[in-house]
């Protein structure tokens, strides 16, 4: 797509997001039956507008092939918390791990009414009884029965679980070594032995995650993303893309943010309480700007590096890490300046913080990443090791010096 | 009282807070009919178990004289968001303001019912379309009318409005200038013309909170507080005791944090993780007790003060800021050890978490704080200028050496 | 400059800082006979080798046209403190004054000698009793004698002051408002008057610069940089460059401290520590690595703006914050990394530290920088104002996609 | 001691330092012979005015008993980083380790000359090629020769070593476990063997410290300080007493920035900046004296507890890495409101700052003792365990309510 076009559909994204989306993130904010038709009635005149799936395989009708390209529209995008799901955005990265790995069966079944938009998909991964960030503590099993897999798992904090329609599972598939025993399972939510158990709230915000039971579920062969054994390759690399999407919608957010801020100072109650000559304010300015511009270079680096199909699990790191600081800086610093109004639902600020807060531990925790860069990082470094990600020049070559 | 009745008293209240409020938490949360019900029958036990008003007037029940002594009694009131209410510390400050400023025909009408257990009181300042660290910017006006006031004030953000038997009303009073302007009166929430106009919630919790309106409210002259005019001088002093009662629950209450989050890593799961073997969860543990036990020190400097009847301001709002960092990090350490469980409704950690978000905001916001802060520093090292925060032997003269 | 020529010379000036400069840093260090002599020797080699005066004006013998081209090189030319004297680097702000705003005196006089490497400059901004960040403040004056300009002047902190061939001394022409009060002379050392008063060492670190005085200097109309009246806008032109400049240097000179970091944790030393295992070594090399990468973004953003003569304030300022934290940090954390060792002259980061720490305050102090980056970011986002630095598309425009 | 005579002393102390000491400092900071000769004067003025010594032991001839009551005493004597020096309180540490542990014969030859100021200690622990937080790779080593040991050893960074009488020398005496396996040998500097090797410098400064070969040295039985084998336990007795003693005087240091900081505000120079009206400059002056109360605080419940005589690791490596914050950040701040000119010898804060620096790695890294706290505070909190830093009322009762 060549750069104007970028830019023209970005615009068009921002035009919806402001016109259709804004003004009604109280309504949707809700979770109520009235927010379920409300999304319904958003996401149906978003494809007619064009503007639905915008990062789902070209080939299928999505309209942005490189991610450096995408990240102009999901700045957009990303505005409101609520935008993504009435976009399409929900099912993008199931989109992708489709694409590359399911078989005609799945791809008939699952991946083509979800690039029509006619299915909630779910991630299934999270255990109540196991470490996170440890796979190898995963308890989910499913048993070869001889012709289908009888699957048993407990997951929670699933986005979307309420509502989905199928939710790829992690499961152990074999007990031998961790790099071939865990396998990516489709499994649609109204399978018998499918139970959802109950909602989680998330710092009191109620959106549909939760938690679910599968119980003796019977999955066929052909309902394995990829190959069984494969599962642990494939969540690296949803992880990867998972984190680079949400990071580049969290940029939007913060951006919207950044300019709530500076929109506060300049109203009539900022100028009464002359918000602009007060350096402690300009310091909040100046560090929430720095942070989201810090981000998106790192962003960017990561998603020139997907985009040329390069390792890239420092720069995705980096960059998630990166833009959850830039979100939850940018937004605290709104609401300090705000008071107490920011703090309420008579801003939408109110949520953001608390959305913001969760970026730190979903998808991998802080300290998780940070011990994990660290240690990526250091073997980069060996001596004898030639690793571009800290050649200073790789940077510039990244960014299309002439 | 002695040292051993305070820590008996103190070891009083914790176990009621065990025993009593601990395990009911989530139905004290939900904030609605039952909630209250609960509310009242955990009062009149606290009652009967002589663990209500500590820190009332002595003279009128309450059980601890100094505030130095008080800290260990409201450590352990502050463990629960929800015990200071049901051990009546909702009222303790305006306790404080009507024995020492109540004319005979206030201390008749609210004093004597509020230290009995009777009565709701509520604290209306702020005002939407003022700035709440400039008390110039009030809007809300008591003209006299030759026999009596009549009063009109919009204000919001006020706790317990919901619930409040009777409002103390910031308002002006006379067109002068401010130190002798404004007023402070007592309304009871039931006088024509007063009105719960809706709740505001705090980062979606919804606890009591709100914004009143009074028009042409009638307040007859035995219902000011102290004399007229005297209305700046008793918010200073309100201020400075409230933030002190404020910040010693919240330090029980990072306690609590910080004993959750050794308690996780010391559980199962945190034994399966190695959390204690690892650096980052050892450096969040560290700086959280730090963060407290300095917080606790600043906050007993400032309460020798109060007691010994001396200026404190530096004190007071050193105090408050430490406090209220101390809370906010070591429970944001607690959830980010605990991982999504935090977050959820699963642990109370997502309910103290979001209330320690609130505390950089009411009562003065971290921003205003400093650049306050800061002032009175510099004014009290100038050249000349004997200020004893500033002399280090105070410091240990404060406490006691032989 | 294709990227290929970039690439190149930015290797071969490594090549000349690994091989010629860091086995010589302790030497050059000394600032005594021996140091100057070497100096001289090795900027003759640079000479030879054509990696002298890289960014030098193209027409007049430097190698690289664009500033972002540039950064590649200054990556390489910063991994030695002293790489940036030995390269000419010292006067590649001087030569882009000149040969930007010197009249064809100034041009044979000073540029052509500067860029063949035949002269030291310096610039004599800083004055004993005035305030560095208010220009308004500045109490050097020329006085017009009908014929030329008698100049009275007390400069301090002025880099190479010590072994200088000329200053560009700022000092009132005018006394009227600011804006055309000033100008830039440029003032040959040994002018009858001017003398270099003290040296001033910076954390004990003695490196030519110092103090001079001018009493009564005769000043020629033809001495004026650009015209009488014109030194404001001057400043300010020299102080974007400038600090692009120093910043580009100083992430080499970060990457180079956490190369060293990273070495120490491979080090015999480090395994026997096991340093590559612990968490809090690990978050260390996590953030250096972090902070360089966007202050590296940062800085190339600023650089494109600049080579495309766009208003560039609040890249500028940006990206020396960003690069100034990046250099301290990193230095901090391989220090703390190697203990003692790291802190003695048997390490180069002894020195590296001390000269981090004054890139806080030498052209510009972090507290002025904020502030004004603060106001510059308000005004650019009052409503009505288009302005592209934070239109998040600029930042990808930028970049160079298709 | 009563309190009013530390009080006095503290005054005399204080006296002494702003009349003999400050205006002195830069001679001090020469090290050369003449401030050798400055430093005799000096020592032997301090103990004609009776402030020489103050906390050796009581019983010969110290002044202070308790530690507590000394902190007072400390403030003072650290507001000049080279005090400490003139007031005999180098040899502290060793006065308090001889008093405690020296057999006649070290008592006589070594501790009476000590109290009497005759004499410079050093302390030998630290190794060039060993880990300075894991004791079990020291490598020096004492061999027993029947009646005497032999001594080969290889020390650095020790302070005083170029003009130490003796050293206490950290051998390994025994291959069996560590607990049992080191010793602490006391050595005359002038023993045949004991080689001052060469100076060591700390970021430019060499104040004496260096490093020190013995090679073969004899060492009779009666210079083992307690016993064979007790080295490992004294050597954590000597940590503990001696992070105590430097933090003490750290926050007189930092107190002098402090007020260095606001005298710079109040200044001329500061009043033409309107530095007191800047919120950057305010919040400085904020964070700098709640570091600096806080860091107080938490020494003196460290203290306390030494004075009781029960276990501290906890509070003591609390209070050392708040002190040395505290010094780091408030001699940062107050150099970036001074400028260029707090860099350079024109003011004491040059000094200082580099001083500060080191304190974050001797004695002690911040990173392995925030490992050791984290890790120690875990273990006082384990289920079943009663450690009384933990429960909020002991920071009560140490502070003596009545």
């Amino acid at each position: 797509m060549t750069c104007e076009n970028v830019s023209h559909l970005a615009q068009r994204v921002r035009h919806f997001v402001e016109q259709q989306v804004l003004p009604r993130e109280a309504e949707l904010g809700r979770c109520d039956a009235a927010a379920a038709r409300l999304t319904a009635q958003l996401q149906a005149q978003a494809k007619a507008e064009g503007v639905f799936g915008n990062f789902y395989p070209v080939a299928d009708g999505g309209r942005v092939a490189s991610l450096v390209d995408y990240l102009t529209v999901a700045a957009e995008e990303g505005r409101s918390e609520f935008a993504p799901a009435l976009l399409g955005c929900d099912a993008t990265l199931d989109c992708h791990m489709l694409a590359r790995h399911a078989n005609p069966s799945l791809r008939e079944r699952f991946y083509l009414p979800l690039v029509r938009g006619e299915q909630v998909p779910c991630y299934a991964m999270s255990e109540p009884d196991s470490i996170g960030s440890i796979p190898a503590t995963l308890n989910s099993r499913a048993h070869w029965q001889g012709d289908h897999w009888q699957l048993t798992a407990r997951k929670w904090f699933i986005c979307r679980a309420e509502r989905a329609d199928f939710a790829t599972v992690i499961a152990r598939t074999d007990d031998g070594p961790l790099p071939s025993a865990l396998s990516m399972l489709v499994v649609p939510c109204d399978s018998p032995g499918f139970r959802f158990v109950r909602p989680l709230a998330l710092l009191g915000r109620q959106q549909g995650q939760g938690e679910v039971h599968l119980e003796a579920v019977r999955v066929q062969p052909d309902q394995v993303l990829g190959a069984p054994g494969q599962g642990l390759a494939l969540m690296q690399q949803r992880l990867g893309l998972g984190r680079l999407l949400r990071a580049a919608h969290w940029l939007g957010l913060a951006q919207r943010c950044f300019d709530a801020l500076c929109a506060r100072v300049h109203s009539p109650r900022g100028a009464q309480a002359r918000l602009a000559d007060k350096q402690l304010v300009r310091a909040r300015v100046y560090r929430s700007f720095r942070e989201i511009a810090s981000a998106r270079g790192l962003l960017q680096d990561a998603a020139a590096k997907f985009d040329r199909g390069q390792a890239n699990a420092i720069e995705v790191n980096l960059a998630k890490l990166a833009a959850s600081e830039a979100l939850s800086l940018t937004v605290d610093s709104a609401i300090q300046v705000m008071g107490a109004e920011g703090l309420s639902e008579l801003s939408p600020l109110s949520g953001i913080y608390r959305g913001a807060r969760t970026t730190h531990i979903l998808d991998g925790t802080d300290d998780a990443l940070i011990s994990t860069l660290g240690r990526d990082l250091l073997e980069a470094t060996q001596p004898g090791v030639a690793f571009d990600a800290l050649a200073p020049s790789v940077h510039l070559h990244g960014k299309g010096a002439p």
